[in-house]
């Protein structure tokens, strides 16, 4: 049994192989064949994993490929972590927009706008070759953005396909740690999109504890739960509060955007560098410590690119495929009359089932008027931002831009999405 | 046959009677009650239009009251033309949100909201006073919000109700006078919501003449066609353009504030005077002129304060239910599954039947994404509000205020709210 | 201008000519061009049409054709009224039934589902020729069943049309004959599928009189006001009147198969000649008649074959198209959320405004729950009957045939669509 | 932990507290409370009942009651086994319709309405109790129609209540044993009413097996493989077999009388006894053998009234709320979207997830249009008999029946509705 892991040579790559490790008593895999298109990343990150594994068991081996379709063909499992442009696109699609007065960030706004109409083929082109190399593989995608990811994959494509983002498994995880409480037993009423979600009501064992977490909230103790110190951290828990304060509603850390627009703008202005470029010099790092770990040949040392989460949720949900579990996850899935007041064709982000016949989303309460609003222009711009990625459509690229509620004009959106397609010279091609 | 007309003391009354008079063959109305709470514009515009009635017909004559429901009692028709706080409350709703950086305008934004929030419980209470003392008469509204008043009208009260706004009117009459040919060949595929749409098609005689107005306003010709070369029609217009210029739509001259956010924001900055305040003068000038008219005893001397169509659509809704005409108007109503996309509740702006039965929709083309979009998010803001309005829920103003496209952040929203409630004072209560 | 009559040869073409003659002020056609597909027909119906027309205006002349794409070039309008497989195929389709203990009726139940197998797969055919040769015409369709044909025009071709049925402007004018008002006062709240529906409300000038018509029905002396004292329609309005009695809701003449159906298909075992053949014996006389009027010379001697209606309602829709009037005439069109409860694709027949764009339906108000529990299994019935035509799909036949509620059973179901196969030799093509 | 059971003398109790006695390492419940209102057949059951949880658990103890209220007050879950009227009515829901030529059955056709009218209002009561004495208890209602009851429980009260049927879960444990599965391995795609469904795909360990599951049905050894030989169960399959032919889609048993109207109630008008006879005979039967159980004092003896699987499915669904284990089980919900096409209210069978969050459904593939047809038909005549029952409506009653696919006319209809009222005194309480 292979697994791929397209863009194997991110820094994520060792945490997730830790992962993999340990579920090699229910999911039995042989190989994991490690495909990316930077040989240099490949190949520090392959020599970490190829000791990490070798070290943990034997009867498993690691492969890498500069092919994709070779990565591909044979495998039961294609995890896709892959980032479109790099980092350096990631930098530019933060920083363009602040030159024009509007908030830069990675998923949100023009900057998930950019990252979108980079992504959003190259997934396609993924699909394709599962479609035609490996039509019965599974395709876990942790790639943002993740949403529309979602909607590419299950209207374009006929592969079999979960779209996951470790934001509300976060919370979940979050909780059940203040709490003191095995993971699974805490369970979220969670709705909204990829990247803007409320946690409505928590549940414990079954039993809605919704005003307990509520109190802990408010005593703003919160801060000392936190798992990380860490300032960003701690910078987007200090925002969630302050929505929380006016909404009394558990908002997701990327609601920030829209619910506090001017005031994150004037952080972002502030501050000496992008998020981009802070995690540039992360990876270089991280990097350099794989180099030095593989080099004094002594795994226990490695250090991890965090996001644990991420890597413990892309197994989990491998799992629970695999073995038809029928587990409970947060995914992105193609509303199907489950969100209220939602378009049938728009990709939300809900608790869902996950067995071997996929994510199958449960029907949540209804939204209510202040979330479905902005849920339904964030769901029309995305659905618009898709047709312009996979058409080319310059001017629905500009419509959906300038639809985005971070986005304050038609002639801003058209000055960013300019500027954009100058930048990142051939990966925005429209016409 | 008795037409009561609820804010009677406005300056537009005198055109709005001239009006009703070229209407008496086909409504034979015998009484006018104008009826206001400001007693000296009251006595100011009774005079000249009881003169102007007297001049043009023996059998008719005006009656003047303070006492709403003496106005209502035995009426057929009820106009309403309401401002809830008057002009100087139309200045607050302008100036505050311009004071923390918002675009402050009377029917959208900040400035829209105000006036909703002080508007819909005066309304409803009109409408009980109707269900009470005139079940049989038909409103006929022309107070702003447009849309949130018939939204009011048709979910909370029984009577019947039409809620119009001359926007779409003044489009059709523009177009049809620029192209020489009489003002009902023309009809509109148009759809949206009060103060926020698009002419999507344009219809002479049946026949889609689409292709030729665009060429028409893109000879940019059409600043030398506008009816007026008063500064107001001609930025508007200009803005219009630069909207058109990228979505090749025709917009609603109100978009601007949705697409052109931040330019429009800029522009009223640099202003010297809000609208309101320049709308105020020009009150103080038209009263000043009725009041001298009055006194020189030569009615044909009077000017009147624009909106011609205004009056125009009024009587000639009027006229279309009193003799069942069935003719097709643009009016404010509960979309019923005519707007594809839209929830089923909520209040759209599109063609309608207008009879004996009321105003019936028609289904309209399905907007696409990008109006969608913007409709949607729109739509939740005003149910929200009319919510906020009806049951003075300062928590759901707040929410409402917050997912309005113009306003930038909760807290900056918070603030507008805090110094509304604290100016209007009495006028905005919410707990 | 030329207008083609698809089905030309039928006796009621006459009558539709002397329609088409008074409306020659309105519509300044020049030449009717007569198709069918029986020549004997055609040579009576031409040669008395022909006639008519000469007698009544020198400057417009009647042409005949055996060639459907030599008629449909060059109209404005195509008048459809074609019958496929003749009154024979007809008697067969009411007999097949019978012999299995079902209702045998020329639209409903088993015959019209065998009759739509025959006429779907023909109309598409005209349509496709109008697309090719006449883009710009408009088909204004009669034939049966009507409200399928309307949605294989809706679903599957590009061309303006207009599918009719003069049942419920048949009660308009009965009901506005008996009150001694012109026809156009009338207005009714109807609503249903093509032969299936409820005349809910009616308005004369707008007012809601159904109290009054309500005590009309009720006092019974409606059978004396009847238009015609024939059997078939006295005993129809007996069928109706029991209905009524129950339901408190006047039913259309068809509902009779729906809600009695029992005493339906008992009435029909105890008749000696199906409809089918009583109107094969009236065509016969008819035609006969139109030769000796010829060969008398002298039309004014002609009588018509009934259904004034038809011609009435035909000539009236033309008008209204081709004027651009906006009359509101109940058709058959694609349900786009103007019935609550209904598929969106579902074809229902409810009031329209009539214009050169079309006919537009307008929202009505929700059936009750025993309307739309009929409404849509049959409405489900159709869908999949116009699927098994198109398709040619014997499966989706038989499932369709099951799901008539005039049907007992699946294999029934199978007895009565092999006999079908086997007698409509070759018209009916199912695999 | 206190259980109670209401209709506790029922020949299944004694299965059923065998069910409850295997699960109590799971769900240890000390009481159970045997509620009846016939006073002979609790003391019986009951009788026997103690004995049983008498010799399998000294913890464990067995109350009984007349009063319902005494049962509920203190419970953690209330099961309901009701049958309003006894067997006694069932035979009258049964006897009357074939009187009239109309299927005489016990939960579809005029019978499933009889017993409607009968149950529902008596289930709102238990409803009212639970509310009002032990508001935190579940309710697992096993009591037909259970599809209107979960529809009177969710839309009328606030009580936490799970419906179920055996239907389902039967054909499940048969495939699963004639595989030499375990159950739990076998899971359904499944759509419908209540009674009114059909098995599309069949999955095991999450593998669509369907393909192989249609060879063994139509290899037509499926006969050899039922578990029991019983007549009902033979015939029932053979007629579901007639079905499957033709449609190949595995049916519901109850489709028969949908499918097969006319063959079905031909079988009945052949049969000597209706069912309810034989019922009343086997359940006479076995009160005696209980007694006799009781007398010589060896449970060991005892043999069930068949439906183990009515017994599995109740306690392994209050297993899966109590320990919230989120299992999948087809029961009757609400359609909340997951059925694409039915109403939002209607009340549909689909797979759920169920835990401590109650029944939670799944979205399902569209059903196809000759399934769709028909649940929507029987989906509306249901919320119409709901209607007729809570408000004791004579006319809604009479159109619902009219409605129901196995009732011929509207007069027909009105007789077996009066005969009902007639026969079932003061039962069915219309006016």
């Amino acid at each position: 049994m292979k697994i791929a892991i397209i863009g194997g040579g991110s820094a994520y790559t060792p945490g997730l192989i830790e992962g993999l490790l340990k579920i090699r008593h229910e999911v039995p895999w042989t190989e994991i064949c490690l495909m990316d298109i930077d040989r240099d990343k490949l190949k520090v990150v392959s020599a970490i994993v190829t000791k990490i594994v070798r070290e943990a068991d034997a009867s498993a081996h690691v492969t890498t490929t500069l092919n994709r379709v070779e990565a591909i063909t044979g495998s039961a499992f294609v995890l896709c972590q892959i980032r479109v442009g790099g980092l350096a696109g990631r930098v530019l699609d933060e920083k363009i927009p602040l030159k024009y007065g509007v908030i830069g960030q990675e998923t949100v706004g023009p900057g998930g706008f950019a990252m979108a109409l980079r992504t959003l083929p190259v997934m396609l082109e993924i699909a394709r070759d599962i479609e035609k190399h490996a039509k019965e593989a599974w395709l876990i995608n942790y790639a943002n953005p993740s949403g529309m990811v979602a909607a590419v994959l299950a209207k374009f494509t006929q592969i079999k396909a979960v779209s996951i983002c470790d934001v509300p498994i976060g919370i979940q995880y979050f909780l059940a740690d203040a709490m003191g409480v095995p993971h699974h037993q805490v369970k979220l009423d969670y709705v909204g999109l990829n990247h803007l979600g409320w946690f409505r009501r928590i549940f414990l064992k079954g039993e809605d504890i919704t005003p307990y977490i509520h109190r802990m909230v408010q005593s703003q103790d919160i801060l000392s739960l936190l798992p990380s110190s860490d300032e960003k951290t701690v910078e987007e828990t200090k925002m969630a509060l302050r929505i929380y304060e006016k909404t009394k509603v558990i908002p997701s850390p990327y609601l920030q955007y829209y619910y506090l627009t001017r005031e994150s703008l004037l952080k972002q202005q502030q501050e000496r560098q992008t998020r981009g470029e802070v995690v540039q010099a992360i990876e270089k790092e991280l990097l350099s410590h794989f180099a030095e770990v593989v080099e004094a040949d002594d795994v226990r040392l490695w250090k991890s690119r965090g996001g644990a989460w991420h890597a413990e949720l892309m197994v989990n949900i491998l799992s629970s495929i695999h073995n038809d579990k029928g587990e409970e996850y947060i995914v992105n899935v193609i509303n199907q009359g489950c969100v209220p007041g939602m378009a049938e064709g728009a990709c939300v982000e809900i608790p869902c089932i996950v067995d071997k016949r996929g994510a199958r989303p449960m029907p949540v309460a209804a939204p209510s008027l202040d979330m479905l609003g902005l849920m339904q222009v964030v769901a029309a711009y995305e659905a618009l931002t898709v047709e312009a990625a996979l058409e080319g459509s310059y001017k629905k690229a500009l419509l959906a831009l300038n639809l985005n509620p971070l986005v304050p004009s038609l002639e801003v959106a058209k000055q960013i999405l300019d500027a954009y397609i100058e930048s990142h010279t051939g990966q925005i091609r429209l016409s």
